[in-house]
């Protein structure tokens, strides 16, 4: 099996990056507000770590993001990746609507 | 802070749970087919254990569903039930300009 899935903390890493990104954020800023030490967040946002989920609830509370919006950009990505490992490769950038699918050229 | 979130691993056990009733599976089917301990695939639909993600993946496949597919479902559960816990609907895109946050009286 040719399956190199996507693995759930990598998508879910990214995506509080690039939130943590468009707010101006440090990560001490982040840790500061979320009470949560600066290292676990760096590896959760790495994808290297699980983030429990009390944990991740308190990082959305602290972006003010909700975590409903939070796991609608990861499955929008993970659906994009899930598309491109079968053929027609798709990017979908955080943050893009969906009508912004972009299908490049194989 | 009278915030009743939901947790993640709540709203995934739902999901996942509801997706192998669809099909028709008991525990000890879905266990077999994803090489996965009974008990630890109960304790993650009922919202007590926090799935890895290598394990969540295993399951996905199991159940021959994408994660991103089922990562979709929970967050639309999650939107809806955030969306009834503060009364008014109030919708923040991820993407969303930080000048587009509507901040509530406090």
């Amino acid at each position: 099996m040719a399956q190199e899935a996507v693995l759930f903390r990598e998508a879910l890493g990214e995506v509080l990056r690039a939130e943590r990104m468009r707010r101006g954020l440090t990560l001490r800023e982040l840790s500061g507000r979320a009470r949560i030490s600066l290292g676990y967040i760096s590896e959760v946002e790495r994808g290297q770590k699980e983030a429990s989920s009390e944990l991740l609830a308190s990082l959305c509370e602290a972006l003010e993001i909700g975590l409903g919006t939070v796991l609608r950009v990861v499955s929008d990505n993970i659906v994009a990746a899930e598309r491109a490992e079968f053929g027609a490769p798709i990017t979908l950038p955080v943050g893009a609507n969906s009508g912004d699918v972009v299908a490049s050229a194989a």
